[in-house]
C-alpha cells in the first residue's frame, strides 16, 4: 500500500462532504486491527512515547510548561508523529464544480500530554492542573490562529480505546484545518437561524432545571435537551462568548474545577467508560454580526453504546436515555 | 430510570438535526455495558430468540419466507422486541419555531432474520438465498410506503459487535420513519446541483476505473472517490433507479451475487472484519421532478477503525486508505 503519498481531502460530491486522506495515519501504532483488538493494544510504561524520559521518541515539541522546565514539565505541545494534515504544504483554494474535488491537505495537527507520568488520567490531576492544560489548549490556538489559511481549530480528547484512544497516556489533540468542518457550519447556521426567530443566543438559553448537572462561577454543566448520545454532558459558559480562546487564567481555573468533576462523576456513575470531548468553539474568522449566536462550548460524550448502521445510514442517532433521567442520575452522583 | 415513556424525537436546535429518544432500546438484551464488554455478550444457540425453534420468544412476525412454510421457514421479518420507534403512537406533524422542540416517536422497526440456523453467516447463503433476503426488504418496504406517513425506510445489517451489533445471529433490520433523515436529505441535495451544474446522476457518473472492484450484469461496486471509512464498498445499479424497491426477480439474483462476493472479498482481505451495510434509497414521496438525480446504492462499511473526537466534533472523517488503493486490494483477493 502506498504510504508516501501527501495527505488530501477529497469532496464526497453525492452526500456533499469533506474526507481527509492520510495515509501517514496508517502507520501509526495499533491501527488497522480488527477493533475487537483494540484493547490488546495499549502500550507499558517502558515503551511509551509520551513519559517522562521519552522525549526524543516523540515528534518535535511546540512548548512545554513551565516553559523553563527541562524534566519536570507537566505539560507539553507537540507535533503529531503521524499527521493527518501537513503543515509543510501548500494551502490549496477551495474549488467547486461537478467532477471530483480535491484540495491538498494543509493543515496542524499536534497532541497535548498532560501529565509526564503514565498512570495519571485527568481526573487525577487537581482543578488548577486541569486549568494548565486548558490554558495549553488557548495558547496553541493563538499561535495557530495567526495563519490566515486556518479556518477551524478543533481539540479532542480520546480517552479508552473504544473511543479511539491509540494510545493510553493521557494526551488531547488539536487540529488545526483550512476549512470549516460540516458540525461548526451547520452550527453557525442553526444558531443564526435561532437568533433570527428569538433573537437570542440558542446557548445563553439551555438553562432548563431539569437538564441542570452542576454549576460553577462562570459555568454551567447540563445534559443536552436533544443529546446524541446517553449520558452526555455539555459544558456552557455562563456569559456570552463566541470563543474559547477568550477564556481567561480565573475562567481556566474554574472550568478546570467543573471538567474535573464531570468526569469524576461520569467516571463513579457509568463504571470509568471510555470518553471523548470536544471543544466547540466558532470559525476563527467570523465577522461582528455573527458574534451574538456563536458560543463555545465543551461537549463530553461517554462511550457507552456503539454506532450501528442506523446512524451510519441516516445521520440520525438513537439515544435510550431521557435526558432529564441521564441529568438527575449526574446530578445524584455523591462524590466520596 | 423510567423506561415506560413512549420514544420521542427531538430537536437539537443547535446542530439543527434530530434526535430519536427511546427508553424500550435501554432493555434490550446487552446494552449498557462499556463497550469493552461487548465481546463478551453473544447469545449461545440455545439462548437465541432468532433461531428455529425458539419463534415464541421473538415479537410478532410479519412474514416470512417462503410463505407457507412451518418449521422450515428461510427468513422472517419480524418486530423489534425493543423498538426504537412505535407504530401505536399518532404520527404528528414537524413543528417548526424556536423552542425545544420535541414530535412523538411514531415509524416501523423490524428485524429480518436471515436464516433459521444460529452459525449460518450471509457469506454461507448461496446467491439465491441472498437474493431472498433481498426481496424480503423489498416486499415489506412495499407494505410500508403504504403509510402516507412514512418518509422514508432505512434498511441496514449490523454484524459483529464492534459494528453495533447485540445478537450475533444473522440478522438485519428496517426502520421506518416519520422524517426525511439527515444523510438522505444532503444526498437529494446535493445530488440536485451535480444535475443542475452537469445534468447528469452523479452516481451514473462513478465509474472510473480505478475505483471499481467488480460488476455484474445488472451492478457495479466500487470504491467510492471520498470513501468515509478505509476499504468502504459501493454496490451502485448500472441502470439508473431511484428506488431499491424497484428491484426485480432477476435483478435481485445479479445483486444477490455480487453482495455475497463483497462480503466473501471483505472477510478474506480484512481478517473478518465486523461490518454494517445500508441500503440508500429516495425518500418515498420524491416527485417525478427529482427522479433524474435519485439513484440508490449499498453501501458496505467494514469496521476497522474507531471514530474518535475529531469525528465526533467535526463531523469529517479522516480516512487513513487511500480509495485507488482500496479498491486495488479488493479487486485482487482472490476467492479459493
Ligand atoms: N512518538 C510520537 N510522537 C508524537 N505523536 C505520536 C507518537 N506516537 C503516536 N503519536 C500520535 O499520538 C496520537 C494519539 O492519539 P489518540 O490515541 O487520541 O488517537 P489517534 O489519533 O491514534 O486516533 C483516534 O482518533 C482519530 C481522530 O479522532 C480517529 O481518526 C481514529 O480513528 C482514532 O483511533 C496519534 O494521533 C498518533 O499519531
Ligand atoms: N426476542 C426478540 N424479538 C424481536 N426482536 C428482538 C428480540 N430480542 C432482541 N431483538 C432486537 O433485535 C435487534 C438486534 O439488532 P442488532 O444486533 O443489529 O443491534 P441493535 O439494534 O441492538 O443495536 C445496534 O444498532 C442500533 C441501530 O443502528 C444502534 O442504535 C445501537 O447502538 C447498536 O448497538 C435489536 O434491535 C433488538 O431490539
Amino acid at each position: 500500500m502506498e504510504t508516501g503519498r501527501s495527505p488530501e481531502i477529497r469532496k464526497d460530491a453525492i452526500h456533499n462532504r469533506w474526507v481527509i486522506f492520510s495515509p501517514a495515519r496508517a502507520r501509526r501504532p495499533s491501527d488497522f486491527k480488527s477493533k475487537s483488538d483494540s484493547n490488546s493494544n495499549s502500550k507499558t510504561q517502558t515503551e511509551c512515547p509520551f513519559c517522562a524520559d521519552h522525549e526524543h521518541e516523540c515528534a518535535p515539541e511546540i512548548f512545554r510548561f513551565p516553559p523553563e522546565s527541562t524534566s519536570d514539565w507537566q505539560i507539553r505541545v507537540i507535533q503529531n508523529l503521524y499527521p493527518a494534515l501537513s503543515r509543510e504544504l501548500e494551502p490549496s483554494n477551495n474549488q467547486c464544480g461537478g467532477g471530483p474535488v480535491t484540495v491538498t491537505g494543509f493543515g496542524f495537527h499536534d497532541v497535548v500530554i498532560e501529565s509526564p507520568a503514565h498512570p495519571i488520567h485527568l481526573t487525577d490531576l487537581s482543578p488548577v492542573q486541569v486549568a494548565e492544560v486548558l490554558l495549553a489548549y488557548k495558547k496553541r490556538i493563538d499561535q495557530l490562529r495567526a495563519f490566515d489559511s486556518i479556518k477551524y481549530v478543533q481539540v479532542f480528547k480520546n480517552h479508552g480505546a473504544s473511543a479511539g484512544a491509540s494510545l493510553s497516556h493521557s494526551h488531547s489533540q488539536i487540529m488545526a484545518l483550512p476549512v470549516v468542518p460540516p458540525t461548526a457550519a451547520a452550527r453557525i447556521q442553526s444558531m443564526k437561524e435561532y437568533f433570527g426567530q428569538t433573537g437570542k443566543c440558542g446557548l445563553c438559553q439551555a438553562r432548563q432545571d431539569d437538564l441542570f448537572v452542576d454549576g460553577s462561577i462562570h459555568f454551567i454543566s447540563i445534559v443536552p435537551f436533544a443529546a446524541t448520545f446517553p449520558f452526555e454532558i455539555w459544558i456552557v459558559p455562563r456569559d456570552h462568548s463566541s470563543h474559547f480562546h477568550e477564556l481567561d487564567n480565573d475562567k481556566a481555573l474554574d472550568l478546570g474545577g467543573l471538567l474535573k468533576l464531570m468526569l469524576v462523576k461520569m467516571s463513579l456513575q457509568l463504571n470509568n467508560p471510555p470518553y471523548n470531548f470536544m471543544i466547540h468553539t466558532a470559525p476563527l474568522q467570523i465577522d461582528s454580526t455573527q458574534l451574538p449566536f456563536t458560543h463555545w462550548f465543551i461537549q463530553i460524550v461517554p462511550q457507552l453504546t456503539v454506532v450501528g448502521g442506523f446512524e451510519l445510514g441516516t445521520g440520525c442517532y438513537i439515544n435510550p436515555v431521557i435526558p432529564e433521567d441521564a441529568a438527575k442520575v449526574l446530578r445524584e452522583v455523591s462524590i466520596p
